[in-house]
């Protein structure tokens, strides 16, 4: 017989019952039934429940055992009695009665428990990885992670795509984070950079020739910490293809993407590529206040200037009389009611504005009719309960006061709301409140239940512009990474700036951006005069990209790609919250492995290898 | 039609002429036939030729482009006259005759050919490398790693494996090189370390119960560079699995590593796993003389001690008086000539030995003849001729003659030699000698042509001492990594170091180290005691190896694993010398890649947020 074990601990069924069989694996539990000892022995694959009574040569040194202690068991499979037997899982018509016993690795007292749901603060659960990694739904999670990149890998080859490793330890390819730097030993002074993405790397491979390039690509960046993001490594689906435009490369992803989500979600709906709207920049920051938009969310917001030009409502009216303002419109259908309304403003207020009016369309109200009419309250209730008054819909809200029932009445209709439904608005110049907009879009959303949430709902966002200014400088810069390919090419960089768009684009799930990528600019006189325009001169531009820039020199094919972050993608699929759910040794907040210890204090030999000495703090 | 392409270089044939097609690629040759210009146009599934007289409408263009230059081109299918249909290529059928053309992108004037097999310095390669990677060996060997890779990954899906990603930037996890080392910007003072392997993150994800892992890992070594090692990061197939001993991990890799050699070996000879042997680390030591013998040489060398012992060749006689010295020989099947035998042994003189003794069979020669029976040589001649002197084989050699005809015909017959053999010897100490003996069997076995070039042969090298003693300080370490379970567990521990062997095992191929693993010390209490051994006190194993080493101590289980360099692999399917012909972007020999710029300078903005100074130079 095998030294530990016959069986995995999922496998044994009725079929086996009267053999002798070998298990290993870890102590789930223990209970003690009058003097029978029963442990759900669990490994990988599953529980197999195994016991021990005073009969058993091996009783005193079971009793010893505790959760979490490795065990061997050698042991006969008996049938469970009818009204013993568990359906839920696959060995549940049988138990192992033990003969034999060995303690592979005992355990010491626990600092968290395997079994059951009890919550532990992150650190706990990050020092003890490894027993946190024991639990049922970390199990799942990384089967899960593995599973999905397995997914893409067979996906990618299947579309003829090759995956080629790039350099980790390699020059700075600066994406708009901070590179972590490694000295160099052999060159004491000189340093390495980890990439922030093999960007430059990928597009060399399609100067090479190689036509299409994949790589689930570790990347690097020095950020600071938060819930979607390692602060250290990550990796992504890295691609790049020649000779394409921008539908090429989105026909090529976007059915890997959809086949994963259709693969691993579980069953909820995931719209169909076909079906994937394309959105300009532009259109999704006025619609949704974004450009990663949740589109499970049925909200679009709308322009609604013209209906408060010069009305009663002062605030806007005045505001509007102002270069480059405008008054935006969030609807939010079956959210007319005053407690809603009064909430969403009061959301409004906390997140900094001054708050948001609304309209909200209601039954006529008594109070409404006898103002209307000049009568009572108690007249105006008999006369509509009497029928003599027609009930039906009513505005209200300040702000529908404030400018009348015909602009109300105007904008109900563009908004397309009706009877219960509400509105809100926000004016100024879009980019002061586009994001708060947005955000009000999902908490209007989530709360009027409004979102489907067994949906995974896509877009393409497209045609970012390439350049923005600085609000503060005024000065141009590139609005992402400088590589894309100008629409128009040379022509259009020789317009303003700001009017530039890329061919670039990311694609949206569920309010997460899940890709992003470009056609690239591979004519090197275009790139020139693109980065000089952000106020590069060429030996910048020599210095920071030197590499990729003196290969378009030789030849360089057209050619696109993009990138898909694979910790998001298993965050959505897991339906976790925090990306640290979803990786095996993810630091903590503070960028620290306190289980390995990491960073830590070099040891002085080490630095004088690199030459290098550690300051004091300033003060 | 799309904006690139129709087809690729390498779909047309004569099932498309007459068509219109659009074809993308680089241009390989120019040829101008009579003023007929015939374009190679190359990309990277394969070459079509396409040509252009005065009557195409961009014959002037045409002229102007130059090898290199990307195309984009249209144009109408024309079969080939019969006498100029090319069979060797899958478009040899037909042509294009071009009709419109785009230059993509242009090249200035080449640093190195694309086409054709001129050699040039690494060093013009690695600064181009975008241009040597579009020669056709590049194109093959980086596909054929890419495959290689895939192929991998799908055999060890097969098996139940699943990958799991372990962290880079991380604690030092030491493999017996240097870490490369990242300063932390949120810690300043304290580093990062990178992976040398993932060696401990796959043993806590076995203690975390996943029962099989595996990753194509990045590692990363401060090393000195070397024609067959990464100076910087390399991959390496990691894998580990729980509940198993030494034979379940040759069953597991082996199909995975003959299979990947049978696939991708291009029909040379794949030695079955079934036919694997397993050698102790003292027989390679002592047979090969090397702990990774090529098994393709026939040559096993043997301990000829006693045939030397009180002989009258008084250099090993004396030898032999001392304790621990040993006399070896070296069969040389078919290496029976004075030449042979003389270069044989100049060899080892410029390998800083005295010489090699040798011993030679050849036919017995007239002056053996008259010498042995007092006559004349030409007598002698004369009465071999006529048979009444037999005249058969006769040893030589200054050793034969020292040690007399029966201690050499036994040492003959010990060797199974024969007419027309070698054998060469080499005495002393077998630390002293061993590797000089191994480097001087392979050099025989290629010279004497016995190795078979087309056929890969392996072995399981087994039993690796744990311990080795430090021969000046006479102190007792590691032989390798400390991680690895004694035979004979804690029990072993008691006796003498140097005798304790290791569950722990390399496999050899064709000479090279190929896979190395072990089956680990899973028990703290072993651990410890192991480490006490070799100096270290349970505050450094703490230091050094905390997380894991705590992790043992909450129910670790018995497991085992093992590791394959990638590039190796690679190495030997494409017959390649270099690391570098099968590494994309790899770094040159002094760790520096000119065409990135690493590593460089760092900003001064960087040093001070890591807050460190580099120290000027010792004198």
């Amino acid at each position: 017989m095998h030294a530990y074990r016959s069986h995995s601990c999922a496998e044994l069924t009725s079929a086996e019952v009267g053999q002798t069989v070998r298990l290993s694996g870890w102590v789930n539990r223990v209970r003690d039934h009058g003097g029978v000892l029963f442990i759900d022995l669990r490994d990988h694959y599953g529980m197999t429940q195994v016991l021990c009574d005073p009969d058993s040569p091996v009783f005193a040194d079971v009793e010893k055992v505790r959760s979490e202690w490795c065990i061997r068991i050698d042991g006969e499979v008996k049938a469970r009695d009818a009204d013993l037997v568990n359906p839920k899982i696959p060995t549940g018509q049988i138990e192992v009665f033990i003969r034999d016993m060995e303690v592979l690795g005992a355990s010491k007292e626990l600092p968290l428990m395997v079994f059951g749901d009890q919550e532990y603060p992150e650190e706990t659960r990050l020092k003890y990885r490894y027993l946190d990694l024991r639990r049922e739904a970390m199990q799942e999670n990384m089967k899960l992670r593995s599973d999905v990149v397995a997914s893409i890998r067979k996906r990618m080859w299947d579309n003829d795509f090759r995956e080629y490793q790039t350099p980790i330890i390699t020059a700075s390819s600066p994406e708009g984070a901070r590179d972590f730097l490694v000295p160099s030993r052999l060159h004491p002074g000189k340093f390495y950079a980890l990439p922030q993405a093999p960007q430059q790397f990928k597009q060399l491979i399609m100067v090479s020739g190689y036509d299409k390039y994949f790589q689930i690509a570790p990347c690097f960046r020095d950020e600071d910490p938060r819930a979607d993001r390692s602060p250290t490594d990550f990796y992504q689906l890295d691609m790049e293809m020649s000779f394409v435009e921008q539908q090429d490369v989105f026909d090529t992803i976007a059915p890997v993407i959809a086949g994963v989500f259709e693969e691993f979600g579980g069953g909820r709906k995931v719209d169909a590529p076909a079906e994937w709207e394309q959105i300009s920049y532009r259109d999704a920051a006025l619609w949704y206040g974004s450009d990663k938009p949740d589109l499970r969310n049925p909200i679009k917001m709308q322009v609604v200037s013209d209906h408060f030009r010069g009305s009663g409502f002062a605030i806007f009216a005045k505001l509007l009389e102002q270069d480059g303002t405008e008054v935006r419109a969030i609807p939010a259908p079956t959210g007319g009611s005053r407690k809603f309304c009064d909430r969403m403003n009061a959301y409004a207020q906390k997140e900094g504005l001054p708050g948001m009016g609304y309209i909200f369309w209601r039954e006529k109200t008594a109070d409404a009719v006898a103002q209307e009419l000049g009568i009572t309250v108690k007249e105006a209730q008999a006369k509509l309960k009497s029928g003599e008054v027609e009930g039906g819909m009513e505005a209200a809200g300040p702000l529908a006061k404030n400018i009348g029932p015909e602009r109300t009445e105007a904008i109900r209709q563009q908004l397309g709301l009706g009877l219960g439904d509400a509105a809100f608005f926000l004016g100024g110049k879009p980019k002061t409140f586009e994001a708060i907009a947005g955000r009000a879009r999902n908490v209007i959303g989530a709360e009027l239940g409004l979102i489907d949430e067994d949906r995974f709902a896509f877009a393409w966002i497209v045609d970012f512009p390439i350049y923005e200014r600085d609000e503060e400088t005024g000065e141009i810069d590139f609005e992402h990474n400088p590589f894309s390919m100008p629409q128009g090419g040379m022509d259009a960089l020789k317009g303003d700036p700001e009017d530039v768009l890329g061919y670039q684009y990311d694609l949206a799930c569920n309010g997460y951006e899940l890709v992003s990528g470009a056609i690239r600019n591979h004519r090197p006189e275009i790139m020139f005069k693109a980065f000089e325009i952000a106020g590069y001169g060429a030996d910048q531009v020599e210095k920071r990209f030197g590499g990729m820039v003196n290969a378009f020199q030789y030849g360089a094919p057209p050619h696109g790609g993009c990138a898909a972050g694979i910790d998001r993608i298993v965050m959505l699929l897991a339906d976790a919250e925090n990306i640290r759910e979803v990786i095996m040794f993810p630091m903590n907040q503070r960028a620290e492995d306190l289980m390995m210890g990491a960073p830590s204090e070099p040891m002085n030999e080490q630095l004088r290898e690199l030459r290098l000495r550690v300051l004091p703090p300033e003060d």
